[in-house]
């Protein structure tokens, strides 16, 4: 039960600091964070919760993570569920917090017709600028594809594993630098599904690309460093 | 003693880094730090002095933080007034010295009418972006339950504990990162209180919620950390 | 081979995440990452995968990096030849995905005849803002000495080396903070190579200083480090 | 001999790197990395030297620090001299260096008459926002005397003092959040020294304060942390 309450703060804390600074603070004129501020959001979500809570669940925080430990022999296949199940409940609950927390602004409404509304993902004309839905699938599959090789890796035996909360945390900023632009960055079914769940609309219907994407890249990955890059001697 | 002076120097680094990076730097034309330097800058002043003086003192340099490490068992409640008076006094010495500052520059002026003022923290319309009362609270209660169980977390006998200066610092600047735009971001009832009394007026009358919430958050915090994460065994 | 192909993927990573930042997201209205962004992006490249993979290869993903270890005696120069080929592999794999992602939004291609097209490095003309060809040479010969000093400094047994990758990323982050507005920044012939096939025209032509330069101050800064800060006893 | 090289690399790079990027890539129109990025590169150089060669010399690049930690008890008497000697020829060839680079760009040339020509520090008119003499000094007064305990501190031997670098390094990113707009930031007399040198005029009149603020204010940081923060049983 640790491990699952665990495993809600943490995906919690990354739907509602990284949404969450995308919402509040990154268009504003002049003073805005912009796309490199909720990148580092992102990537500061995951970092300082690997660091507080990591001990307890390994800190996944994102379905596609657990599904790329368990394909290169890390996690148990029987915590697969209830780990996505947590996550998945952590993400809608932050979801409903940034919702309450915007209703305090006058004007505030979701427009499902916008590109990124809600903080939600999506391709074609719902990718921030436009890319096309082959960019969108190829951006998130790569995109996971590394940042499960970089926690296997940063977390295997050989390696200087301490450090692994701080390479795997800032892997996820890099990940947003690169790809907010493309699909306002997923390699996260379940921060992917509390924001189409609020929208609903054309970017709910695009939400299968974020689960469908993100979990083969993990696995791919999770193969690649298994028997390109471990040593299994 | 050597404790107290510790907290009170790391609270007077705090808010002179914290206030006076906004004050002095964010809003400058094309070449100001914006929100996201700001927030850069309070999470470093709590980074460096962890490091500096975190084995003296432990590092809270915020009431809030205070009285969450005692509902969890790790601080003694006899330590709690002193502490937060330190704290106090650092805070009250910080904006001192930013106003003796700030006093070397032609036409500067506190403007107690104006959202922000003195890097002051509110709601309503003392929110730089006019976010209601309620929406402050949640924010302000939902960063610092989250801020305590990273702490706390963190600094866990179970945990990588000496990347807990690290972590708690970037947690900080996630939480600048998230709420600026809202209270212009609290979790700190003492970089409240020093900013809201050389303001006056309206944003002295708003500082209870920003004494109230954080520290709401911080017993709800150490009490979920305690209860739901912790390993009792 | 593992070695091999842990060079390959860093080196994929390191154009990907870092020309990627600079083609997707540095030049967004108000929202895009800058070159502050794209900055970050090449140093958390080199730092996530010297956590993941750095353990198997040395984490090199710079034909520069790999000839300076080896002047410096840290490396066999029987693999020099091996691994820069890995380079390269995975520098032009990550150039072509790069450029399968961005055949994905309309109006996309690539002119020969504009400073930095595709990433490209250069000068003159195709500097970003038109430093002349000794200008550019000077700051890649330097800024690759320094960097080769830092990363045999700071893998140094005498040093505190589990923090290497921390530090040899963030110079990276720094040469870039200092040197797009010079050269678009290379200190890297891989990542030089790759842009520049796709590119062609005359930032084809002005590859050679790309290998020329970064090259000599790799030598220069490990036989520098080996007789004056080495600790020879 | 190899600590006062160590010295001579360090400081030259701290005056390369930070004063490099704030030439080249501050205030490029849209991309350019601000006061913020200056900010980053100043601490990355003292963060990235300091892994590098800090077990050589120590990693002070710095006269106001070297003097902090000898009247703290932590540097003999006899090697000031030397250290300030080599930390300020490393900052003179580094300014030599930033000349050679800006002389490759068109329409080039030092205005002596404007603030924060050729990243020189300055106060009243000289000051890049205005500030007053009396402001300036109290800013570099107040910064060295924390950046002085901050180092003090984080090489405490009760401290966690593998973390002093990065501690250290961000301290100085944290400064110039602050005052960059006050002074163009010191706390640093080398790296003034070097950039008044090439500037001469006003500039060059007002190094005085450059020396002697943060020299006071080092020692007196010095002194504080040994009297009221150190355990000294």
């Amino acid at each position: 039960m640790r491990k699952l309450f665990a495993e809600l703060f943490g995906t919690f804390w990354l739907v509602f600091g990284g949404c969450g600074s995308a919402l509040f603070a990154a268009g504003i004129p002049d003073l805005g964070i912009g796309f490199a501020g909720v990148a580092l959001a992102f990537g500061l979500t995951v970092l300082t919760m690997a660091y507080a809570v990591g001990h307890i669940s390994g800190g996944h925080f994102n379905p596609a993570v657990t599904i790329g430990l368990w394909i290169s022999g890390r996690f148990n296949s029987k915590e697969i569920a209830p780990y996505i199940l947590s996550q998945c409940v952590g993400a809608i609950l932050a979801a409903t917090f940034l919702y309450l927390i915007l209703s305090g602004k006058e004007g505030f409404s979701i427009d499902a017709t916008q590109a990124g509304a809600f903080a939600s993902n999506g391709y074609d004309s719902f990718s921030p600028q436009n890319y096309a839905m082959v960019s969108a699938f190829i951006a998130e599959f790569v995109l996971t594809m590394f940042f499960i090789i970089i926690i296997i890796g940063a977390t295997d035996k050989l390696a200087n594993t301490k450090f692994a909360g701080l390479a795997i945390g800032l892997a996820l900023t890099l990940i947003h630098l690169i790809s907010i632009p493309i699909t306002n960055t997923s390699v996260n079914p379940a921060r992917s599904l509390s924001q189409a769940l609020f929208v609903g609309g054309e970017p709910l219907m695009q939400l299968w690309l974020f689960w469908v994407a993100p979990i083969l890249g993990a696995l791919l990955g999770g193969l690649l460093y298994k028997n390109l890059l471990q040593d299994n001697k």
